[in-house]
């Protein structure tokens, strides 16, 4: 990989969403005077009695959480879709609005408020990974559901509201930006060579290893070439495969182990809890095909240099693109490290 | 207009950039137990010895600012585009990559370090309009320079390092993805109807009247249907022009005294110095017919309930698609009211 890439100001495509981000290398060192985040490492307790996502706590809307063992999932007290909602669509001439329906769930990934995916044993993450494949089944089964979205948005600089270990899954009836971008990149990728587009550039990352974190016999982990957050990863199987339901059992404790491996080397890097929003792209799940698609988790983690600056993508980001100083290469070497 | 829209779920479609964001409007009630941002009402002092854009003073690489008396214009000290690196590209298989040239500049609104646009009289907001007009031209003129983005970070919570009141000048040789996509959609209207997306727009918004917070002869201030930001908002010029170049002297006063009204509005809102991130989208200034472009201010404010709690972009809106709560008329009533 020809050297210029680690020196000077370039831009590199995203296959996935056909968008570009700005790569500033020589810009990592300025210096920084702006807002510190507040990072606690504060141990917390296994039980929080305030907690409304602690077992057998009692929730803002009255309902009792169960004494619940593993992993428990319910609908969000305060969804942003809802499946009653009428249909209904605005077409007045430049004013275009379409109603949406939908479910939303929160899933708590262990009854110990003290743990996050990080600190949970492989075998727990597995079960966390059993009820995804469970409600992206379920929910993509339910008729006016076409896409199931499941992340996690984790620490309070992620707008987390509760540090209970917990992740969501928003299902709906129409396909979101990003997922509509990655639906067509992928198809048109798909029809013109029949074949995955995220498994040949997989391929090339093999080859070329210097993004590659992480592997086993059924996942690479990768800090993507066109990575837009400081320490941006994604988990990557290695089986072609459109959404997680085709997980097998050995491929789920593989995921989980990928899932495990990555969060270990965050936490390590700062040394505090990470803060990142994670999430999978996966096929819709209307009737359409989707042999196109090829799933994957990604992490996007705002920490820039240490627990308390993070990236923030404002001004130029928000009326540009998107924009990053370290790059990918750099990124990786440092997650390489700690794993 | 429906009820729907103020009641159900729905999603609006972005006529300038073909995406689209998820509303939800029965969700503004929920409770909010996560981050609080540290938003300072103190007054600071007219000049701050510390600080690297205050008039006279030194700055990081040992430069001196002059005694400037109104706006003053420089390189950024850390640029992330530079205008001497090389020019290359990267086709490697699905790894894919361009070198970017340019040039960014900072821009110095006034001497005085306790003053915001908000608190600037008309006229010298005029003197940075004349000065973005000055920059815009120059800038656009040398050959490899074919995009110049104008826009202000405001506020520490929006990233920005410095509270003296400035904004940034980022040139660069390719055009953004924001750019590229409004240039599209804007071109596809006009060659099919031969007239602006969004002046044909702006009508339609001067007739309904509710989402309109200010006009003079000039310019209308509007929360756009598909607003993203809880109290977005965006300036338009009732005069079609592809950029602030057009700008007649009357005209550059009336602008002024938009900035000048939504800014005050903004800043009463909440009562705070209220952080927003702000930036103008004009014509490209490559050799391309720009007959297409409606050149237009926006302002991305992430506060949503309180000068402590904002709007966090996260993870369903890094995966999914931009999420919120009030809906824009709501947002446009409450502006309307502080005019
Ligand atoms: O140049 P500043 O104000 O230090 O930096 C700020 O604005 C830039 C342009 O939007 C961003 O790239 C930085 O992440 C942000 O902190
Ligand atoms: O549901 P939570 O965790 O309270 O809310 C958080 O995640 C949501 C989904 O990404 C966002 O819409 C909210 O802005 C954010 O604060």
């Amino acid at each position: 990989m020809t050297n210029n890439l680690q020196d000077y100001s370039h831009k590199r495509y995203n296959i996935l969403t056909g968008e570009w981000v700005l790569v500033s290398p020589h810009r990592a060192k300025r210096p920084w005077q702006g807002q510190n985040e507040a990072i606690s490492n504060k141990q917390r307790p296994s039980h929080d009695s305030t907690c409304y996502l602690c077992a057998g706590n009692t929730r803002i809307n009255g309902e009792k959480n169960p004494k619940y063992e593993d992993v428990f999932v319910f609908t969000n007290d305060f969804a942003a879709l809802q499946s009653a909602s009428p249909s209904f669509s605005l077409n007045e001439g430049l004013f275009k609005a379409k109603s949406e329906q939908g479910i939303c769930k929160v899933i708590c990934f262990s009854p110990d408020h003290s743990k996050s995916l990080a600190n949970m044993d492989v075998a727990s993450i597995t079960k966390v990974v059993e009820v995804w494949q469970k409600e992206y089944k379920e929910l993509g089964a339910i008729d006016f559901i076409n896409y199931v979205q499941i992340f996690e948005n984790k620490g309070a600089v992620m707008g987390c509201s509760n540090p209970h270990p917990h992740g969501q899954i928003w299902s709906q009836s129409e396909l979101p930006n990003e997922v509509e971008k990655k639906n067509q990149r992928q198809k048109a990728y798909f029809s013109e060579n029949n074949s995955s587009l995220l498994g040949d550039y997989l391929t090339q990352e093999l080859k070329a290893k210097e993004r590659l974190i992480y592997q086993n016999d059924d996942f690479a982990v990768v800090v993507p070439f066109w990575a837009v957050w400081p320490f941006e990863t994604m988990i990557i199987p290695k089986r072609v495969a459109a959404n997680i339901n085709q997980l097998s059992s050995t491929e789920r404790t593989s995921f989980a182990k990928a899932i495990s491996k990555t969060t270990k080397a965050y936490d390590g890097l700062f040394n505090c809890s990470f803060p990142y929003s994670s999430g999978i792209h996966q096929s819709p799940t209307n009737q359409e095909a989707n042999e196109h698609w090829h799933w994957h988790m990604s992490f996007y983690p705002p920490l820039l240099r240490s627990a308390t600056v993070k990236k923030f993508m404002v001004g130029y980001e928000m009326f540009g693109s998107p924009q990053r100083d370290i790059t990918a290469e750099q990124a990786a070497g440092r997650l390489q490290n700690l794993i």
